[in-house]
């Protein structure tokens, strides 16, 4: 299968998932944040071909979202570590899991996020930082922004949100 | 190329990314927020092949994501609707996008969320519900649940974040 990319899409999620969207991208970026972080462990952990790993993690590389490490571990691998762009994605894996935890977890969450210093239960929402209060369907309506190009992507409102 | 799944990892993130991960699926997601919810219009907006659009929609409906409305459109066509739990995702396509407007975004946002009563830009960031804190790489951390099931699946900490 091709691989697809969502350029021709006018829209902030088609950019963002054209970086992360691919199988296992954003499982890898999660275990780099976990401190696995070396070819050999990330090809342990997550269990995927090494010719998928390496074509991930190229790709990433050439995005920007991560880059190779000089320091070395103990025995001698280099490390792969995140750019400020990859340690940004934090906040989609953060909702990603908040998602799973909710619908996918009957037995409860597989991985509990202590938060702060007195490591209480964490629970990611979403606001808006401008104003302090959530972002819902109902209180948010997307317009076409300043990037916009051709008026054929963007047939938006169809029928207007709610605000 | 067989679809994959993640099931075998124990992880959240991995749960929702068998649920939302396969191409075109957030986007399809992200166009029933906007009210494109037919099938044809889907087709339209997105450009994908009918065949695809008709697996993923099927997917979503098995997964309880998405419902078929008995309303119909002007044109007598079925609309499909967000279920709560699909309905849930918007946060996840909240930080999606506002990632992409902070870095795949150099003419500014293709698409801006106005947000609230009196109609300000929204900058979606995702804090703690228990404390109010944002969630960041440095005061998060990652430690084994009540849903977790095999000690191999999760080597956390390997290196503990600071927090």
């Amino acid at each position: 299968m091709k691989r697809q990319n969502f350029k021709h899409l006018e829209c902030s999620l088609a950019r963002t998932l054209d970086v992360v969207g691919e199988w296992w991208t954003l499982l890898i970026i999660r275990d780099l944040f976990y401190g696995i972080d070396t070819f050999d462990k990330l090809c342990w952990d997550l269990g995927v071909a090494r010719n998928i790993l390496a074509d991930r993690l190229n790709k990433l590389k050439e995005q920007r979202v991560i880059e190779k490490r000089v320091q070395l571990d103990w025995r001698g691998r280099k490390r792969y570590g995140l750019t400020p762009k990859g340690e940004d994605l934090f906040q989609i894996i953060m909702t990603l899991v908040a998602w799973g935890d909710r619908w996918e977890a009957p037995k409860g969450p597989p991985v509990v996020l202590w938060h702060g210093k007195n490591r209480h239960r964490g629970r990611p929402i979403v606001i808006c930082a401008e104003c302090g209060e959530t972002m819902t369907p109902r209180n948010v309506k997307p317009l076409r922004g300043p990037g916009a190009k051709r008026p054929k992507a963007l047939p938006l409102p169809l029928r207007p949100t709610k605000v």
